[in-house]
Formats: C-alpha cells, structure tokens, sequence
C-alpha cells in the first residue's frame, strides 16, 4: 500500500508544508487538479461551515464531493473503521471525516490509501486553524515567503473554553511565531498532553505560549482576541455549569479596549451572543468573524491542492 | 452589503420581470451561467419535485448543488437565522429553502448577502406557480412577448384547498391578467392578508378573482381545473376532519364535462386518488400534470438564470 | 411512453448484451455519456459500497448523482411508486433503488419512463454479481470476446447463507458457464423460484449449477470461494440463531487449501471476521476483496454506459 500524507492535526504539516499550503490558499484560482474525481466527506455531528467550505472547495478543484451522514455507514458497528477506509478508498480520491473521537480518525488514516482530513474531532480542529492563519495574514499583509518572520511581535488572545479550535489555533501560533496567550477559568487549561505539544513548537521558533485566569491581562496589547462558544457539541449537558464557569470570560467591548489599537476579533462560530461574546463585539468595525468563515473554503482548497501535490505544479 | 434580489413570493417579481423568467424558462438550453458556483438547497419538510428539479435546474445551469437537510443546521435553534444567512453567502451563490414558517425566509433573506428561493412555506410556493404558467402557455401556444394579452378571457378554476399553492397561483393569475376563481368549503376561503394582495393586482390586470362555495360554480366554462391534497405536509393530524369538509369538492370526470371543451386538469402533486381527484381525472386526456411536473425544472433554470443576471445575457 | 430497459435482475440482460457492458466495464475511459445529466439514487436501507461506486460511476460518464434517502419520499406512502417513478422520469436520465422488498422495484419499473436500477432488493444483487463476474474474469485473463467459452472448466464454491448476492451470482455463473456450487446448511437453500430460473439456464450454457450440506465437498477444486454475512441487513434479530446454523460454515484458511492451488477468495462486503470467513483469508494471499469492491465502481460505468446506447458508441 502506499502511504499517502494525511491531515489529521496541523503538525502533520512541517512549517514549510504549513506555508505551501497558505500560499496556495491564496490563490485565486488553482488548477482542476481534482478533476473527475472525488472527495468524500463523513460527518458523525452535523456541520455548516466545515461541510460547506470543504464541499465547494472540492468543487473548484474540479472534484465530486460526496457527503455521507455515518448513520447510513455505522463506523466501526456495521463494518470496522478500516474496511471503510480501504472500501472508501477504492473510489475516493481524499476523504474527511467529523468524529466523536479522534481515534476513529486514526484507525481510519492507518488503513486509508488516500488523504485522510480532519473535519473536526474533539481533540483538534486543524482546517480552521487554517483559515484563523490566512486572516490573520490578509489582515497584515503578510506572504507566505515572508512567514515566519512577519509575524513576529505579533499576539493572540484566546479568552474562554480550550477546546479543539483553541488547541489547534495554539499551534498554528507556536508554529508560525505567533504569542499566544490563554486566559480560561481554573480547571479548564488544555491537557498536558496538548501542552507537550504546543511549548516545545513554540520554543523552536522563539515565541511564548502562556496563559492566565484574568482575561484583561492575557488581552492587554493582543492583535487578535478570540473565543468560541463554552459549550462544544455533545457538551450540551454541561451548559449551566459551563455558564456559571465562564461568567467573567465574556468578550465585551471594554475587553476589546484593552487589545492593540488595530486589533481584531475571531470566532469560529456559530456565536452565542451575550455567551462568550457581546452582539457589539461580533458585529463590531473590529470584527472579521465573516472573512474567516469565507477563509475557510480558501483554505480547505490550498490544503487539498497541497494534499494532490499542488505546491509542484 | 450588496442587497440581492430573492423570490420568496411571487410578487417579488414584477409583472416584467416575471414574463423575463418565463422567456428565460422558455429557452432549451441556457448558458452556463453558475459554472463552478454552488447552490445550497435546505429543506425543514420533505421534498421530492422540488428538490429534485431545482437540483437539476442548477446542475443544468454549470452550477453544484448541495442539499442540506434541517436537521444538520438546525436554523434559529445552533445558530441565528441570520448567521447561517452570511456563512451561506460566504460558499455559494444562491440558496434555496423548505421552511415550516415563512418567517423564516424573511429572517434568512433579509441577512443573505445572496438571492434566497422559497422552495415553499406556509404561505407560499412561487416556484410551482412558475410552472403552472408554463404549463398553460405552452399549452395555449403563447409566447411571453404577447402576455399578458394573449391570457385575456383564459380562466382557471381551483378546487379543494385553499393553500400556499392556491395562494401562489391566485397571485400569478392576477399578475398576468388570468381570470381566478376558487371554490372550498366554508371556513377555508384564503387569510384577509393574500385576499388583500391578490384583488388589486388583478384589478390593475383587469381581470376577476372570485369564489363560491359550488364547485360547479367555478368549472363552468374554466379553461383550466386545479386541485391539491386536501391536507398539506403538517396538516395530517386534521385528515379525517378535512375529509369531511371537502367532501363533495373532489374533481370528476362528471366536474371536468362543465368546463370549456378544451379544459386541462392541473395538479402540483402528490395526488390523493379518490380524495380530491378521481383517478379517471388525473390519468385522463386532459391532465397535464407531468408536463407539469417537467416544466418545475424549466421554471427553476429560468428563475435562477434570471437571479444570476441571465435576461441581460 | 417509450420502454426503457431497466436492471432488475441479472437475466434483464441476455448473454450477448451482459458481454456487452463486460466489455463497457473493461474500458478504462468512457465518453461522457451523461453529461449534463443526471442519476437519481434512493435508498431505503444504508449503502457504503454500493452508493458510492454508482455515485462515483455516475460523475465518470459526466452526470450528476443525485442520493435521496427514503424517508424523504416514502415511497407508496406520501405518493404512489409509479408517480414517483414518472416525477423523477421528469429530471433524471437513470434511477437507482435499493429496497427492502423486490416488489417495490418491479412497481417503480413498470411506470418508469428511464432505466431503473437494482442497487439491492431481498431478492437479488445483480450489480455485485458484475463486480464478481470481472474480478474473474480479471484474474483469469478472460476478455469478454472469449466469453462464455474462456470459463470453461471453471467453478466457484459459494459456503454460507444463500442470499440475494448468492442468487445473482449463482444465474450469472449459469449465464457464464461457470460450474456454480453452494454449501449451506440444511433449510437454507434458495427458494424454488430461484432454482428454477437458475438451472434451465446452466443447463443451456452446459454447466453444473449443484449444492451440498459439506462446504469441504463445494470447495474441493473450486476456482474462486465466495462467503458473504449470515445475517443480512434487516436480519439482525435472527443474528444469534443464524450462528448457530452457520457454525462449521466459516471459510477457513484450512477449508481455502481443499480449493484449487490458484484459488482466490471473494466477499461481497462488509465482512464479519471470524464468522463468515477468517482473518487470515480476508487479508491472505488468495483474496481480492479489495479488487472486486474497485470493480463495483467499473461495472457500474459499464451497466450505465450500456442502458445508455454506450455499446453502440
């Protein structure tokens, strides 16, 4: 069998493949590099932004996208994880998977003979940290062969829950020389694993990754603030507790204040408005919450370009 | 933001602007005018006519279609309408939605950086109105360059249940000058609002709009009879009831003598044999119901053809 | 209406014409033959296999697959099968259908104005037994111009439940003059219906169609043993029951070494291990499991290539 390149979290990518791949994100137009083929995409928890983004970017590769809910294929119950993959395989050009656990993304890329892509799992979230990247590097001006030194003394803050969106976002920053700050209550830090990571990356390449409980102190003088919602999918039992948690985590306009002149706002969405972001925040002049989600799609292109070996054309 | 124009009910459309659709609709082939693009399609009811001919209506336009069932976004409850609206905005070019409330198009339309499709409410379905006047005027040899005049004296007797269907095609024939009579029992008559808005557009058309309680009524001498289920998606609960209250309005052989010689029987389907409709009646020389049906796609490419600007092609 | 020719049952094709879309599925590139058309797939059970590779199938000849789930439609239930079948006649250039009952298709069939296409009944699998008959065919360097006569000699071992994939494949091994052997246990033996289209067709093409309580007795000597799950979709309660019955049925690397020395291995999947058949067989020397789900996708170009006039292109 051959071993094709996944993507499964961002590290997957050394930081040269990480530019390559932002540098064909910015393209305006690429090449049908997937042409007459097609792109599958699994989703086991419903999806808007990733499934659209991914499922048009397939079709400006020229590509067939085909969504399947894993009801109708029962991963792992009707038949094992890597009989799909190999099954999938056999007609499939790339396939991206949403999952409940990460593993079930695992067992399927080991036995995949194609690109395996990460639609989200509760460890990581790698495609938006893609499009977190990319506008963050619209905003500035920054091209991919000036990365990653022009991003250096740059700053974000991630004000709220450490889940999957901000684990990802954490290294993309370690990896491209971006600070990033944490700020969440007590009991809610990214696992140590995840900090195993994360600090060795950033460390490489000169950059802190820190974290505090006072959000004004980790946005104080920050280019970007970020949150995301403080209860993720299948967290839904948890939101009175969660709530009663975050309360003081919210990201309003006094907080915004306290960031760099020019700073912006990122969200992944969907927002929880009056949750983890006031309505005059998220629809605020400092706001690019609507070009990320356009990122998306952008960066899901250059990311299967890449993953077709686009960067050689 | 740009404010795109939608089609959530059919006067959306002028009368202009609604022949430029029909002329469009007319054409056997249309250029390419969606290539590359998408058009996402999101149902909150079941769908099989709709669906499948805007779905092919699109492809036929270059277009990908992306059908979404509700449950994946589920608008207004995981995320505000209006954010759905512009993340949509953000990947395709047009979007079309099956709601359960026609306020919810509203709510969509008014954020949507991108023409909105009714693809039915509660209030309203546009988009089989387009096809049931494609129907007739292929069926009377009328081209749109001669309407409205060439409808003059042509009258349609709708029979059964005064829904968004009726509502729909009452409007159309005010709009273009068709004479429209309903016949339903008492108590089902349309709501004050659509009765509001149909009598002075087919005023201004110089045309009636009129019903009465005797089926007979109405037939007599009609160029065209139409009917529907007597109880609509979410209306099952209320069958027997409605069973009782339509009996007596259902279309016969015996009705369809009392109309002009020349009369065609219309349906927008699912039919309910035996209920509103005899057998004899829908599968009879004068049922146009798959035409019809055909002309649901024909419809769709000339409206999205017109939405992406194609009457200036 | 015009008669299209649909795809039931694999004897819907005569010898010469099953040669045909053998040939079809051999070319590795098809004219477009769809192009700006469209497939329409509707399933009332789950599909991996079979969904995707006529998905896939499908967007090689240049058409838009269309997959609709049953609960969207109910067929017979909100609408009649054959209005259905004339409403998707309207968009769609080919229908595809897996159904819980056989029935359901001949219904659809006969009121369908495009070609129908069996993709899974209770009673046969026909598009399988094409995947099966290539993957042979393949193995064996059989071109379809030496059909039926290259298969001479040859014989395929079927050990386990006698299935709708067993039965497509046992008429296409009597269509091919491949001798055809089933084991099963006692009270397991395909219906009388089935028999008596299978042997009078064996018997034509001068081969043995045959069956005995002994898998060691249908393997001895065999070409190619084939198993499949003793327990069907829709099977579930009878699971614990069934295994009972189908102990001594497994195909073990023990049972594979009484078939002939050049003997491969075949599963229609998803596969069961250590019931139906053993690990080291699905994953040993002799299987082309994963060959003959590739060649799902290839027959299906072929089958839709030929009920579109493709071997006369």
């Amino acid at each position: 069998m051959k071993h094709p390149r996944h993507f499964l979290k961002l590290d997957d990518l050394s930081q040269a493949e990480l530019l390559e791949v932002l540098e064909l994100s910015m393209r305006p137009e690429l090449p049908p590099l997937l042409a007459g083929k097609g792109v599958a995409l699994v989703f086991e928890k419903p999806s808007a932004r990733t499934r659209h983004s991914v499922e048009m970017a397939a079709v400006q590769l020229g590509a067939h996208p085909s969504v399947t809910r894993a009801d109708e294929i029962q991963l792992g119950q009707r038949e094992e994880i890597a009989d799909v993959a190999r099954t999938f395989g056999c007609f499939y050009s790339m396939v991206g998977l949403r999952v409940f656990w990460h593993q079930t993304l695992l067992d399927y890329a080991s036995a995949s003979p194609v690109p395996t892509i990460n639609l989200l799992s509760d460890r990581s979230h790698p495609l938006q940290a893609l499009a977190d990247i990319l506008t963050m590097a619209q905003q500035w001006g920054i091209a991919p062969h000036d990365m990653p030194d022009g991003f250096a003394g740059r700053s974000v803050a991630y004000v709220g829950d450490p889940n999957n969106v901000a684990k990802s976002l954490a290294l993309a920053c370690a990896m491209l020389g971006i600070e990033f700050r944490l700020s969440c209550p007590k009991g809610y830090t990214f696992p140590e694993e995840d900090i195993a990571t994360i600090l060795p990356v950033a460390k490489v390449n000169g950059v802190a990754s820190w974290e505090a409980l006072d959000p004004k102190e980790v946005v104080a003088g920050a280019d970007v603030v970020y949150t995301d919602v403080w209860a993720s999918m299948g967290q839904e039992a948890q939101t009175d507790q969660r709530r009663a948690d975050f309360a003081g985590y919210t990201v309003t306009a006094e907080l915004m204040e306290l960031a760099a002149p020019e700073a912006i706002f990122l969200h992944c969405l969907p927002a929880h408005r009056g949750e983890e972001v006031a309505d005059e925040v998220l629809e605020g002049r400092q706001s690019r919450v609507w070009r990320q989600v356009e990122n998306r799609m952008h960066t899901a292109r250059g990311l299967m370009a890449w993953l077709q070996g686009g960067s050689q054309a």
